[in-house]
């Protein structure tokens, strides 16, 4: 355990799945956190799990850490920072620009007050989804603003740091739209995709492979929190979803009129885009890495992934990613191993040699 | 190896993915397979990774499969009909109304010919990603008209349990709805959204999650064959865009204007409706199993994943299926393994026992 950049008490309050991973994460590095929840029984679980020590009124924390649904983030950072003077407070909400206005309308010192927003997140949600190393390697958000000094700040990148994520720095405006375009919108282009299942005949459904569950997975988030989300950011995501409106509009025009001069071009420049922009999406570790995928068969029995595995790890090889593709009903799956580019030959080789099926 | 049910003779006619894969997988069967493609390097590439023999002039097939670009399959189809009167002709395109009523127009003789879609593919294409197994346990439309007889019919039927597919009988139109809904539409939708990256601030790819990913995979697909798809398939798609675009209309009012009366509940009802979408979709093998998810801390160096699977495989319990989830930057990921929901309490003990850190 390396040393914690935090010196000094933190307060978590809210204790679903991220304060309490936030909790669990600092505690793990020593630092004393002191939880608080508006339900005793949530606050009761988190702090079963490891995520801290009940908050009681004499503590004296340096930093607060804010961690309940958007739609009273403000509200609680405004309690916050008048119940502790001295305290410097954020939150975690994942939207910015709406919480600081409020602040502002409240009349909070918001001269101690820096939000910030951590990409990270889990389909499932409370203290029992949490986890200390949820933080570690993604990008967490700080929305900077004029009226905190730089070095009042420094304790929230601490926060940051001693959780193994990677501030970045934004302002809330320029947050709000990026977010958008990265998770907001995709959420509902999702849920209007999934949303066709639900008159859908039986026999589309019966007909869904891996393309449409990939496209429709998130789709089955959480409502209400996205409810407040959405409202929350709403401008940005109006202004997002004009955009694929429009190029909606294009491609119903010229499908209704394939033939028409031109049509087919605008439904090639939609793929087209859709080529380039998944592009852009950086790879893992924050790189465009192309790493090669080797498919092998593996029998549906208990067993054989291990031995595959074992097989690999006698190689050499490091694993960069893996996953089972199971054809249904099928007497045995496929394996897809992710190598390095450079090392994809020898695996190959290596595996046909040990009589490993390598379907090319 | 398995009897298989057809006992005469098959011309493959196309050897890209699916045609060398049919021409793999009958070929494994004991099937003398004949492949012709109108590119000799493709049909030597084909031949060489064992697909079949080089057709000849001599050869008589009882049936047929043309496994060509949507756009060219009627005529390739028609072709075939004249080239051998006593053959039985199917073909794999994913499209099935447009390449019959093509047929119709050229005056082919459809008393022998078939239409089929084998709901089976993969990112890459041509021949070196072709592999015998690729429709296992596949849903296989077969599209059923009134001009050729059930007992003509039957040979169809063989070459798709030969290759360990599930035939479904569904006419052209409805299956040219369904695929809209199931594969067409969400390809589209795919690439609306990932175009949207293709001009994002570096800001926003800087924040893109799995969810963003999952989303906009498939927009990586070939755009070419995409075209050709979607215009022979114009209309469906085009209907089911119009309703993805009314509901998105909605949403855009709804955002535009968030605290008017009625606003959150559209987006609310746009979410719920993605919910029960989603709902909807199959599970694998075809039933709607939720699995059990356990995710386990595992290191990042060579040998983790072996002693992992080897640890599950001592405890002796089936994985349904597997993930590996990479923090950036990292020094460990976390292994995600799903098994049936009535053994998870077993292995999370049993790893626990065995000194894993079970992230809960």
């Amino acid at each position: 355990m390396s040393q914690s950049r935090l010196k000094s008490e933190v307060r978590v309050v809210g204790t679903g799945l991220l304060g309490s991973s936030i909790g669990l994460g600092l505690t793990a590095k020593g630092v004393t956190v002191q939880l608080d929840d508006i339900s005793p029984s949530s606050l009761r679980l988190a702090i079963d799990y490891g995520a801290g020590v009940a908050a009681t009124p004499n503590d004296d924390p340096a930093l607060i850490v804010v961690c309940v649904p958007p739609d009273v983030t403000a509200r609680v950072v405004a309690e916050q920072l008048r119940m502790f003077p001295n305290a410097i407070v954020t939150d975690v909400a994942s939207v910015k620009a709406a919480p600081l206005q409020e602040l502002h309308e409240l009349g909070a010192d918001v001269s101690r007050y820096l939000g910030t927003h951590p990409m990270a997140g889990r389909e499932r949600s409370g203290a029992l989804a949490g986890r200390g190393d949820l933080f570690i390697g993604r990008p967490w958000v700080i929305a900077g603003h004029d009226d905190i000094t730089y070095s009042q700040g420094g304790l929230v990148e601490d926060l940051i740091l001693d959780l193994g994520a990677m501030p970045i720095e934004m302002n809330a405006a320029d947050h709000d739209r990026a977010v958008a375009v990265a998770s907001h919108v995709p959420q509902l282009v999702s849920s209007l995709m999934a949303a066709r299942l639900e008159t859908a005949d039986d026999e589309a459904l019966r007909l869904a492979g891996q393309g449409l569950r990939d496209v429709t997975r998130i789709a089955a988030s959480d409502t209400n929190l996205w409810v407040q989300i959405l409202g929350a950011n709403s401008v940005s995501v109006a202004e997002e979803l004009t955009k694929v409106r429009s190029d909606l509009d294009a491609l119903i025009t010229a499908l209704t009129d394939i033939d028409r001069a031109g049509a087919r071009r605008v439904v090639a420049d939609a793929l087209h885009a859709g080529n380039a922009g998944v592009e852009r999406l950086p790879g893992k570790h924050g790189q465009k890495v192309r790493f090669a995928r080797i498919s092998v068969r593996v029998d549906d029995k208990p067993g054989q992934l291990a031995r595959l595995m074992t097989t690999i790890d006698e190689i050499g090889i490091n694993i960069e990613d893996f996953r089972i593709e199971h054809a249904e009903g099928a007497a045995f799956g496929v394996a897809e191993v992710l190598v390095q580019p450079e090392r994809a030959t020898d695996l190959v080789n290596a595996l046909s040699e040990r009589e490993w099926t390598v379907l090319l």
